[in-house]
């Protein structure tokens, strides 16, 4: 069984209210090291055999007409998962 | 300067119904390879200098007490991104 992980973030030039309300968060909880913080999606994917070039050509087109908005957000990766980033 | 980036998924026995929509939604658009699908939250913290170990390990408190809800959500990765995932 295959998985394959994609990473969506708010393009640089878009508002991000979400990470707006983080950074403005961490200070007063006393982590004072940050100074922008953007928040986006990961999705992980599972497929039933291996992770095939075929299987990352049609993740990267579900990436970008289904899972992100290309108007405000980018396609920041689309990998298959390392085993280090699979939950156990 | 540096950035670090936080993963945070929901548990593998919580309910995501996000991904549930995902999932029925792939197929219809001719996405067929795709057996489940999990959507979770990426996070990119900038610091001034070096992703030192004690970034990290404040990301990693920041991550399990702000960015996650230990109940329901698992913080996957806290690292130093590499140069590849960052947004040009």
């Amino acid at each position: 069984m295959g998985r394959v992980v994609i990473d969506v973030m708010p393009k640089p030039e878009i508002l991000d209210p979400q990470g707006k309300a983080v950074v403005g968060a961490l200070p007063r909880l006393g982590f004072d090291v940050f100074t922008s913080v953007r928040q986006g999606k990961r999705f992980e994917l599972e497929v039933e055999g291996d992770v095939t070039p075929e299987v990352l050509a049609q993740a990267r087109r579900a990436a970008e007409t289904l899972l992100s908005n290309p108007v405000i957000e980018d396609v920041v990766s689309v990998r298959e998962a390392d085993t280090a980033e699979v939950q156990a």
